[in-house]
């Protein structure tokens, strides 16, 4: 066993017995990049342990990616091959269990790429991954697995393997390895966040606005918007806990009342991209300007692939209670990052986050989906009631409801 | 780049340029292991410098298979997911480029493996791998990938760095990586070796009789077979050179005239196993017994496959002046093992092996293609001719023809 193999076997084990749920007879499938194969074996192991049919390892290559990139012709860059949108097909069809393995592997592979050409290829993202996600036909689990490339990006001033074993203890504290049963642990966390949500949902706003260092933003609610957090089910009733680590509380908004500026608060990483200083403008729903130190190229693309990806999809409230925002580390990756703070996302939004069908139809859609940080200590957030009443939600990083 | 990087980028430029004959706009499929990256990236970098339009990686892990092998339910270990076979049909339909790397990446991976499971796990070969080789609608070209596991299973008595070093070095001189022009010659060797061919097809041997330390065999001809080397052509007439190295000329037999018993020459490596000391007895054309002092379980199973799994589908003739022979190396890789020497192989023929449409229905089909080695410089081989006369064709590894 390497130094990091009984992490990475906690790990696997709260991914597939309590994120995904495999459950036995169950075909499983595996994202995973090149350099998480400890990880990914072990998730593998697991799988096959609690019974798995077949577990159907994919593993994506950055390095290869950036050959692409660099080279073939830009017309192509958008295509996908059918395989794998098939494959995923196949999955939903199968109800499988579908597990990612988050993290930008190797954050140099993709540098120095012009961002317009990075914006075409967005894989492994698939187009028909929304529409898979919505069905709930697959109990799945995005959780991080750590790299040495990844390391050295979040802790520069370390020594490559000194950044190594940071990366898997910080990683090991906020997925809560070290509790004597973790998945205990996200049960308890999880009920505390739907609590939350439920109270929420209970006072119907009409709207959120959030207030604080470069951002002023109004974001409309639909009739039924929902807050969600903690677990879901499949549309057969089977639970799977999404997203670990997860802070948050979400849901979906009015794709056509969103109005003002936000200021990023964390950099972003797109389809391979760096994206620093980022400021957003929305006009009605929305997307009017984007600028940012550093890599809008790459967003401006993303913005313009489909008509929803210019409008935002997903609205999170993370207060500071949870493990990742004290820690101020930046992780350069949407999944921890998004759980540091409170966050919007551009492009396709979760159906089970409005209760009616009408507005279900409303919700946006999109081949994007692209979270990122506009929460801070600093930021205030109120809810906005049908009568224009404004609700204190979050202040200093605390829930006010 | 790496200590080997000017190695693998020679070897990619050799098998994209010459071997698969990469065309401008092509979709590449590229079979890989984990442990094989850095040849796996530079096979994809040069295909796109050739104007491939989309390079499709799929990496395999053995210690994934591993899990499955230990503890999946045995009925369910000969299903293949059905993406990879539908993936095949499309790189078939599309007229793609198919390169797959050789090699054990990680010989211990499958060790200990109960040899009577492995058998039931054939992948990541394909049920339709054969008859898509057949249909010649691909370019395609399979070449060796040196990792550091297969280095030391080499050279056990190297340090793992040396071993490493060493099967890099002895790859690139039997690939012919040196020569200031890899492509001409392997082009030069092709040439002679396709004379030899061209010579035994002439004679149209009725039978190929075997005779060495272990081995008598005789191995009927049909009326049209004929004798391949070198290069291949696609049904469209696109050169590829299928095989790196190559040294053989193999031809199909008549899978009802195969009597008489043989003694490989070298270990084999069947679906994860090793076979040692193997000996097997044919009659009528197919397999009577199988003895073998470690692993005849793996080739029993593999021969109980399916109908035509226990006859013969390739006799192919090895001189001794080609470069692998003279080494004395175990590769523990049929790729290069078989170069060594003169082999046959149980299951699925080549259909380009014969000449009539109506010997075509005769050659033998099958999911399985294992070869194994049974020449040796004390091996004999002569051609019989139609009315019973023998003639040499190898003594003392020199071609008499």
């Amino acid at each position: 066993m390497t130094r990091h193999g009984e992490q990475a076997r906690r790990l696997a084990e709260l991914v597939v017995d309590f994120g995904a749920n495999v459950q036995p007879g169950q075909i499983v499938a595996v994202s995973s990049d090149t350099g998480k194969e400890e990880v990914a074996r072990a998730i593998a192991r697991r799988a096959y342990e609690r019974g798995a049919r077949w577990v159907d390892v994919l593993t994506f290559d950055p390095w290869v990616k950036r050959a692409r990139l660099e080279l073939a012709p830009e017309e192509t860059l958008h295509e996908v091959p059918p395989w794998m949108v098939d494959r995923l097909e196949w999955l939903s069809s199968e109800r499988g269990a579908r597990i990612s393995l988050h993290g930008p592997s190797a954050p140099r592979a993709l540098e120095g790429v012009d961002p317009r050409r990075t914006g075409h290829d967005l894989l492994p993202y698939l187009p028909n991954s929304g529409a898979v996600v919505n069905a709930r036909t697959t109990n799945w689990c995005v959780a991080p697995a750590p790299t040495p490339g990844w390391a050295t990006l979040v802790y520069p001033d370390l020594a490559p393997d000194a950044a190594y074993d940071r990366l898997w203890e910080v990683i090991s504290y906020v997925c809560r390895l070290e509790a004597p049963d973790p998945a205990a642990a996200w049960a308890a966390r999880g009920a505390e966040l739907k609590a939350v949500a439920s109270r929420l949902t209970e006072r119907r706003f009409d709207a959120i606005h959030l207030e604080g260092p470069g951002t002023t933003l109004t974001v409309g609610l639909l009739p039924s918007s929902r807050w969600k957090a903690g677990d879901s089910a499949t549309a057969e009733g089977l639970r799977h806990y999404a997203n670990i680590p997860s802070e948050e509380t979400h849901t979906a908004p009015d794709p056509d009342r969103v109005d003002g500026v936000v200021t990023a608060t964390r950099p972003l990483e797109l389809y391979g991209s760096l994206i620093d200083d980022l400021r957003v403008e929305f006009t009605g729903g929305r997307v009017t300007r984007i600028d940012a130190e550093r890599g809008a190229d790459a967003l401006r693309a993303a913005v313009a692939k489909d008509d929803g990806s210019s409008r935002l999809g997903e609205l999170a409230l993370v207060d500071g209670s949870g493990r990742i925002g004290p820690l101020g580390t930046v992780f350069h990756d949407t999944l921890l990052d998004e759980n540091a703070a409170s966050h919007i996302a551009l492009g396709n939004a979760y159906a089970d986050s409005v209760e009616d069908e009408a507005d279900r139809r409303r919700i946006n859609r999109s081949r994007i989906h692209v979270d990122f940080m506009i929460g801070s200590p600093d930021l205030d957030v109120d809810g906005i009631t049908a009568t224009g009443e404004r609700v204190p939600l979050l202040r200093d990083g605390a829930w006010q409801v």
